[in-house]
């Protein structure tokens, strides 16, 4: 941490804040300056508090130096983490394509969806059973016979399945019939169910928030991590802007410095990142083309018809035209995409 | 709702818009453009998803006309709902000031403030025990220990204590020491959490999350209010943008506005919505200008040393000198502000 | 300047480092961490390009320490800056409201605006002659018919005007009517056009850009200090965000902030901050209550027929309103607000 | 447009809005609606102002239904614009790199850069000669000196150049040397500008502004082509978000919906876009994958003595790769890249 002192900040004021550093039990190193001193501080661990300098008198600024992520962070361990969901790897050199309904509405929409993606290349099967929704009039999702049907489309085709936990209450039961947890944009900072998805030690996809920065995602995946569960996959989904053209903004450009930051799997979901079924395809072969580890899509019979999210989502020949075009630029980057069949 | 279709939109893909909403028991209303066809809806009730017009071919835009809120909306309920938190009135002409430390970090910090803060016209103590942190190594709040606390301190004031929920888990204890419940603003779309405050019938205070546009926040209030429960008050605590001198952006143009649209009552927190003590009271007199019906800020002994937040809480001479500002200016909206005691 | 080293940079990175500050004849400082080294630069005058650093091998991150603005900084000269338009001064305790029509349109409008806000204590009078306009085909104002309306009015009310320019090319022009030169949001950037009025040696109203973060807003005031002209008045007008309620999101929380980094008086102008008649008076009272050093407001005698931003103008029982309620809040801070004749 | 009503209008406030649409020529279509009435207005051509019934008693909301831009969309022109700069197609099919070092420094620089990158198959020689920096104390460009250098490396390498205009006052002069003007994002709504580009008949590429929507963005380029110039390309560099990591958040995700709506050329900068050299090659690639027109590249001999924009500045084997990692994506597109000599 470096405190950078007022330009007519008093030598007293300049000693207090070394006072409250070594108080702290931490080391000032003052830093002469031609215009104003700054005051660096070491022996922190755990992401001090820059408010504790702040509010003191003749004090400017308080900057971060160390990142107060610590095990999710790459500089902790270089090696990149492949997360196993049911037999599937993410991460590692492998392209995952995780695809299906946005809410599973019925078992002929989840079972055709099941068998036309993994026909195509999907590895992974998505698809809502609990619903957090906008207004409390929208449908909320089946729910535990949405799992059920989930966990019959995994049995037919061999695919593990993937829905979402929104709530402490209903983890125990999504995790019972899920192979791997997602954590929802909304709830990014939901802390109480990340620390609760940390004891599952089940693989957990968790989403960014639309408002969070990219230290705050990492410092949400550390909540998970610091309770020992260490398969977690990123997800970017997109960010909220001042644009509406988009449903939200996907924002690859972080991805390759997100890449040196963590030796998470990254993932990204361009349905949800644009809203628009027209800009899916092309921006699941941007993401493809930065080397991310998978993609999340949404896929439906019939998307006239879908009780949530239609405009965003795929149907069948699109799904199928995607995978097509994604498998030459997958290999261009020397990954694997799951098998057509 | 209004459908936009195509320029070149040919007539039997109107014709299928038309027998669509027809299929949903719905009336369309053809509107004969110069340039192009629009189809007007009506019969829906429940907030109709754009969405599943938005794929139907020659479709070009899909347009919301009604809100879809209900029960929160000013056109269902036009005059104001008074929320009472002990036996404190909040909306209808009084303006309420809650203050209090960020986090309760022990008796002697949590009782000074009370005491300070109730002298000078508060009416809430506000005090966080339960605290969801961005980083897991942060200080979570003294948690039940915290609860009790406050409880003493309303015990030696009488003044009734409102504190953050974070989680179902933890509401029915909290909702046991509290009068009011605080919804914080990373919670505002955790539906499960505000369908069980919806049930408990305490009253609740819904914090604006960081990129809610108001409709979303609107929406979230009704999460509350269609459980049946009625207590609701709306915080605005600043917004994310791209300006990082604050650490929100107070967004006290939309309040206007919001007034217009709601009937329940509405605060502004200016110490999370600036996150600089030194902008608080500017921030408080600014927004009591606006004719709000109250505010919470935080107040600590020593901002130095609090354990959380401390770069935005006011000190007891900051506290003393927002209030006597504040007083005039309640006075001339016709609004009472607490006595000084 | 602070240079964030890499935890596992090596000892020939950090001395190219330092070789490379010590090239561009400065001084390198090391600091050793307990994680990093971080190497502090001393001597730079004239806001150092941090690029400079951060493509060397080994470098984490390079961190301002110094602000780049220094003749507009409170820190160079620490008394408020006054600024005089005709015989009217704004800063230094007067609280000045600039008043008018958005566009002037016609003699009759423009006169009738300019008696009717000179008779409620607007001191300056405002309208735009130059337009700038989204689109190509909406009214682009009066030109140089307009400023010689907008003199009429001067001669006939003894206001001072002020009017936009939104270009070199009719700079000439309007300077040789305007009492004070307004560059809009949308130029505040434009580099040209800040030297050239640099020059004018005429007061200036800088609006914030949508965009703009309050650092790049004082260095575009820099543009026009460095040229020799220190009359500039600051005018925060909003900012773009995604909400999209108001038409900007008026950003009164960096006010008390700025006005400890700079000299320069700050003015709000809450009709293009809101764009909703309705918010306009709540903001005027809200901005005055933040104890700024005035306002800009849009009257229009009928705002239902206005060529331009019918939407955000008071009308005259509105402004008349409007006025009535500043004036207690404008004495509470000890400032004056121009007399009703 | 359509215009509608609350909920409790009165028949009197909806006649005197039909009124009001009769008197100006227009044509009024009343909706009736279960909860309100809304009228649709046709007849209008030239982008009507909602603004002239927002503020009409009883009106709720003004809703546009025609987009405000004509001759920039591809509802007028339905085929593609395939722009001409020099002898090089931008759009119909040919994907264009114009490659370079951000600011011209000297001939050496200029040179072996413009060398390098045609080596390796750019098309478009790139280079700043009048800069606009965000601080009047940073260096502004060589000027007429480096548009010189420009001509000289054109006449060496055969490479057309396209250069960043800055002002109408050296328009003539950028003209006189440039194959193609670029308007910067801070110039984009720098209308005079916008005209005196319109008049010149030169190809002119219009950057988007760092918080421009898409359709404020197809406005700026109607300014243009309005004048009579339609040899327009759009540059999508990034906009400005709450996320900090990188320069600007490059926003891919409007590209397919962009395409939708307009015939001009669009090309991507994925340098000013991400503001990080290590992100440059992947958002490049990306870019392609979605099938835009080319890329604007920032190309340095040594990023290192940058006297702009380093951190982003390609290296020359940087530059090599990037090159030889799209050459596959864009055929696979269909698209022609240049040949690398």
């Amino acid at each position: 941490m470096l405190i950078v002192m007022h330009k007519d900040a008093t030598s007293g004021e300049v000693e207090a804040v070394k006072a409250k550093v070594l108080a702290l039990g931490l080391t000032p190193h003052a830093i002469p300056g031609a215009q104003r001193v700054a005051i660096g501080v070491t022996g922190n661990k755990d992401g001090l508090e820059p408010g504790q300098f702040w509010c003191l008198a003749g004090v400017s600024d308080v900057i971060r130096v160390s990142q107060p992520y610590k095990l999710v962070s790459r500089e902790v361990k270089p090696e990149d983490t492949v997360v196993h969901v049911g037999g599937v790897a993410i991460g590692g050199g492998a392209f995952c394509v995780m695809a299906g309904p946005c809410s599973v509405e019925d078992r002929d929409q989840v079972m055709r969806t099941a068998v036309h993606v993994r026909a195509h290349g999907a590895q992974l099967l998505r698809g809502g059973a609990y619903k957090p929704r906008t207004s409390p009039y929208e449908f909320q999702g089946l729910k535990l016979e949405g799992l059920k049907l989930l966990a019959e489309a995994r049995e037919k085709t061999g695919m593990p399945i993937i829905t979402e936990v929104k709530d402490t209450d209903t983890l125990a039961q999504v995790a019972e019939y899920a192979d791997a947890l997602q954590i929802g944009a909304r709830n990014m900072q939901n802390f109480s169910l990340l620390e609760a998805v940390g004891e599952t030690k089940k693989p957990v996809m968790l989403k960014r928030g639309p408002s969070a920065t990219v230290r705050e995602w990492l410092m949400a995946a550390e909540y998970i991590v610091a309770r020992g569960n260490y398969q977690v996959i990123l997800c970017e989904r997109g960010i909220r802007t001042f644009e509406t053209l988009t449903r939200n903004t996907l924002d690859l450009g972080i991805l390759p410095l997100l890449r040196e930051m963590t030796h998470l799997p990254i993932v990204v979901d361009p349905s949800h990142g644009t809203g628009r079924a027209v800009a899916v395809a092309p921006m699941a072969r941007a993401a493809a083309a930065t080397r991310v580890d998978g993609l999340m899509v949404e896929v439906h019979p019939d998307p006239r018809s879908a009780l949530s999210d239609g405009p965003q989502a795929l149907t069948f020949p699109m799904f199928e035209a995607m995978m097509k075009e994604l498998r030459p630029i997958v290999a261009m980057g020397g990954q694997r995409l799951g098998e057509a069949r």
